[in-house]
């Protein structure tokens, strides 16, 4: 499993404190599937009204636990929650399929509901059959100490690499009541042969019915998850889940834009420390797009930017190369014209109208890519959408993490 | 512009000795353009009767030089080329235009044709608009010396930061006629703020009508520089252009699967020279991938294994990480039955429908990887359409060459 990484230098210098949030009792413990020394399992026990939404990875190699969950979904209702990490489950076949329906039984059948109200997820190597046994040996003692409090321990007991927790939190007034929104998220550091997995699990004491949930969900994942990249290497287990517990106030479509506003900035601040602990990060970009046809447009210039070795190398090395972005600009496969391109770093035009900014100075660009917060703007000077996408630099520490260490 | 590169480990022992090819004659020289101590100017000189085809970059910020290829096209007929390198000329507005303007004038006049016969090539650093004095000022002298023996100096003066130069040969006999084919190519070595660029130049001295030259061009493009990768960055300037000189045997559609054959053969061996000069290159990957229910679908699978910074920094460590490949495949966007996969290395078979070969042993792909010559092989299970797909390992010297060294 290769030496400890550091803690990303981007790591933020506090961790938020998640409060109990009514109808949601957590538990982890150190299983031993493939760490050791450290927990690697996640029992989330759910109230009963709670309602639940997702999204999942796109990846026609998806995982066993994705396709459960997917058709989980249907159901629109979750009692519960099972998260490993050190093991994916993925591209195991039947063997696999069969050591996630064990352990979907004993969870369901302590927490007292059907096989498909209960959600899994797992992250880690892929190629490896889940060792069932060791999670359902450790399910009772889990059951016994669920608590309202265990958040910080969650947001560890699912890391595989991460080189820090991540979570997040937000709270909105409802006609009156305070309605709270907890998520904590892992990824994506990696040692070989672990891939690249994203998983986040939010929660909300608010009552919401499922159909309206999963618009909101969907709609926030667009600006948040859906607009980071690390290496561009799309994950076979990738899974987002917001559950509901039904506790508190009620969201309809009413009070809807107020939580909608909430869910999706508390999704880009758990994508942006994503983004933070990337492999072998030195410096967060954030790249604006603005001046485009369509948000959609916008997403997949800045994304084409944010994946392109070139940019993130250059960026790394803290070199102004502004030819970089307008090479990623145009293979993008979004309508660009060269001639109406304004590319910006740290707030200063570089080149506008094709070419060279007349009179431009690098100097105080330079100066900002000495810094750890760069931000990249492009407007492509053909409409009125925007986007942003968050992404990391790639250095010697990406290949050091992915080429050095054997597994 | 940071130190001179060692010459990769993969570049070949010898080069092929490129021997006249009738109505054709180069010239080069140093012209002082950017790099010092070097060639980089090439003039060609092609007889009255040649045909001209070419595939050039789709990016939507491309350079001038590009639009001028793409005009020139329309035409059918060549009769001069220059390129220089040291600059792309690429996002310099009108004044680089202009500047490329008065080259092709001066270099018309010169040759005794229109400017539109005259195709143009620049490579280089971007964003500068090209120094256009220094080229016509050598023009005459370049004039003098044009000879039928200059390729090997031509591959020379066509390069950027590549390692070594490329060059290629091809005979077929035609109604009792050889017919020869040379080509000469460059990339995609690149220090900070270069851009990769791809050039590439093939000659015949066949009789061939423009139309049926371009179809079998792009046809052959399809299945060698289209499916060759190194870090995924698509240039500003990738330009290849194909001439014949008409002073040989005539190829006709009779005759046109031979030259099919032999074309996409030089392409081929041109592209893999290309990978193998690819930045940082340690290992030199041969990704075959079978099974698809499309050329194309197979060609995009192989793409996505081959531009996954995951998989490359796995060949690099000489990890066997065969669940990096199956994540590559589900991240493609093309049709996949995780069930029906097999993945070979060596070939060996790893996986096969959707999970680890029982027995497999990882010891003879261990061996395999330590190698230089990396097989990777995915069979789909979809149907009977195949495709290959070149690109070299993702290594330090990758992020040494984009990231330590400033312009």
């Amino acid at each position: 499993m290769g030496k400890a990484l550091a803690v990303s230098p981007l790591a933020p210098a506090t961790q938020p404190l998640l409060s109990p949030l009514a109808g949601v009792k957590l538990a982890t413990c150190a299983a031993g599937i493939r760490y050791q020394g450290r927990t690697d399992l996640l029992l989330v026990e759910l109230a009963a009204e709670t309602s639940v939404a997702g999204v999942l990875t796109t990846s026609l190699t998806r995982s066993a636990p994705v396709d459960w969950c997917r058709n989980g979904l249907q159901g629109g209702r979750a009692r519960g929650l099972l998260v490993n990490s050190g093991n994916s489950n993925a591209f195991t076949g039947k063997a696999g399929y069969n050591a996630m329906q064990r352990s979907l039984e004993a969870a369901a059948s302590m927490l007292n509901c059907t096989k498909e109200e209960v959600f899994v997820a797992s992250t880690g190597v892929i190629g490896e059959v889940l060792n069932d046994a060791k999670l359902t040996a450790v399910l009772p003692a889990l059951q016994q100490s669920l608590d309202a409090n265990g958040w910080a321990e969650a947001a560890r007991a699912i890391m595989t690499t991460d080189t820090f927790p991540k979570a997040a939190t937000r709270q909105i007034d409802v006609a009156g009541k305070t309605v709270t929104l907890h998520g904590i998220a892992k990824g994506s550091g990696m040692i070989a042969p672990d891939m690249a997995t994203m998983l986040a699990f939010l929660f909300t004491d608010a009552a919401i019915e499922p159909a309206l949930l999963q618009s909101m969900l969907t709609q926030a994942n667009t600006q948040s998850f859906n607009c980071m990249t690390v290496d561009g290497d799309t994950s076979t287990s990738d899974t987002c889940l917001l559950f509901a517990t039904g506790q508190g106030a009620t969201i309809t479509k009413t009070e809807a834009a107020l939580f909608q506003h909430a869910l999706t900035e508390l999704m880009i601040e758990l994508a942006q420390l994503v983004a933070k602990d990337g492999e072998g990060a030195s410096k967060f970009i954030t790249i604006r797009v603005t001046g485009a046809e369509s948000q959609e447009a916008a997403r997949k210039v800045g994304l084409s930017i944010g994946n392109s070795p070139l940019v993130k190398t250059a960026i790394a090395g803290e070199d102004a190369n502004w030819g970089r972005i307008v090479m990623a600009v145009g293979k993008s496969g979004q309508r660009a014209e060269r001639d109406l391109l304004t590319v910006k770093m740290g707030g200063v035009v570089m080149a506008r109208n094709g070419q060279l900014e007349p009179g431009y100075d690098e100097t105080p660009v330079r100066e900002h890519l000495q810094g750890q917060d760069i931000l990249i703007e492009v407007d492509l000077g053909l409409g009125s959408c925007e986007a942003t996408v968050w992404t990391c630099d790639l250095t010697h520490g990406y290949i050091t993490i992915n080429a050095d260490y054997r597994s």
